[in-house]
């Protein structure tokens, strides 16, 4: 049986009907009363795990899942060693650096050396101030990193920005993007290599749909 | 104006209940359709930010928030410097060895050499198996830990457990305990040697409540 990492949230829709498109039906896991972390494809010949997006790449690399959907840019934080199949182009939000829009900044190296980032990114964020040769101090937060310049304990913030309504509304304006975040398709490296015909169809299948959209 | 992190979540009813006592009142926080992240006391001497418990330490070393309420669960993962001022008894939860009730595991010594032990809380996890001199691997986890077990990835799990009732759900059971984490008082190292009344006396007030339900 294939085992399919999925991440809970903003993927979770378009990642189960992508798989619905290859034959693997999951849309259980829409329902809003689901609380199972663990659902049957209609066929009966793959599930899927619903975790958190950081887990996907723990999962697949540790071989629980064969394959996985996970944004770039947890890939990008991730350690954990998995083959890299297909972009999806679902899901897709910039990495931004982002100061407030009274600092008076407009590019990154407006910034004060040695001033605080603060960021859920800590890779990301460090990688990026390292290739502009700029010392800055990264503060990882776990969660509402917008605060971190609103309080005065960070010059600016590298985060994931969709619309760019949350920037808006806590008075922050975008200078820079890193990168564009996607969905991506992932696969343990020893499932792929000891390939058994139903993982490979699926990963084909994928492939497909995803040509035909594009 | 005195600065206090509060973490978002079960701790904080007690943590604005233990305040509005000392003399400051955050209850609007308590509000359903409250969406702001900081919150002036009624009095306008002091406000909170409500941030993510992972982040309240983050906030007080930094010197951005003078005072902050977390879990000792927090505190023992953390590598900010905080000044830890009082056990507040609220919030009580074990920090746990669970595994699957069919394992055979009673004790954490029955564990395979090398296992695969999966963890939110990654530095408690190892100190744990290195004190018991045992080899073993931690897989780090941001959510859903008891699917460790369930998947197979992972023979035992070290998690918070209150009720118990999200292992039992799992198949799980507890073989040991590592610690009791409670909720905690904690202060910027700063803003305590520079200390000025008002913030003294928020804490001497929060210690007398403190003795008095005990």
């Amino acid at each position: 049986m294939i085992t399919i990492a999925l991440a809970k949230g903003a993927l979770l829709k378009d990642s189960i009907s992508i798989f619905k498109k290859a034959g693997l039906d999951f849309s259980e896991a829409l329902l809003i009363d689901n609380r199972s972390l663990t659902i049957y494809s209609k066929c009966g010949n793959a599930k899927a795990l619903l975790v958190r997006n950081g887990d996907v790449p723990v999962y697949v690399s540790y071989g629980q899942a064969d394959l996985g959907i996970v944004g770039y840019d947890v890939l990008q934080e991730s350690e954990s060693k998995v083959a890299k199949l297909l972009d999806l182009g679902f899901g897709g939000c910039h990495m931004s650096l982002a100061v407030k829009n009274n600092s008076g900044y407009s590019k990154p190296t407006d910034l004060p050396a040695n001033c605080n980032v603060a960021s859920k990114f800590v890779k990301t964020a460090r990688s990026y101030f390292e290739n502009l040769n700029m010392p800055v101090e990264i503060v990882h937060l776990t969660g509402s990193v917008e605060l971190g310049p609103i309080t005065g304990m960070a010059e600016a913030i590298v985060d994931l920005v969709a619309t760019g309504k949350t920037l808006k509304e806590n008075g922050l304006i975008k200078i820079d993007d890193i990168y564009y975040s996607t969905a991506r398709l992932i696969a343990n490296p020893l499932s792929l290599r000891l390939d058994n015909t139903p993982l490979r169809d699926v990963i084909l299948a994928i492939e497909l749909c995803n040509e035909n959209k594009n």
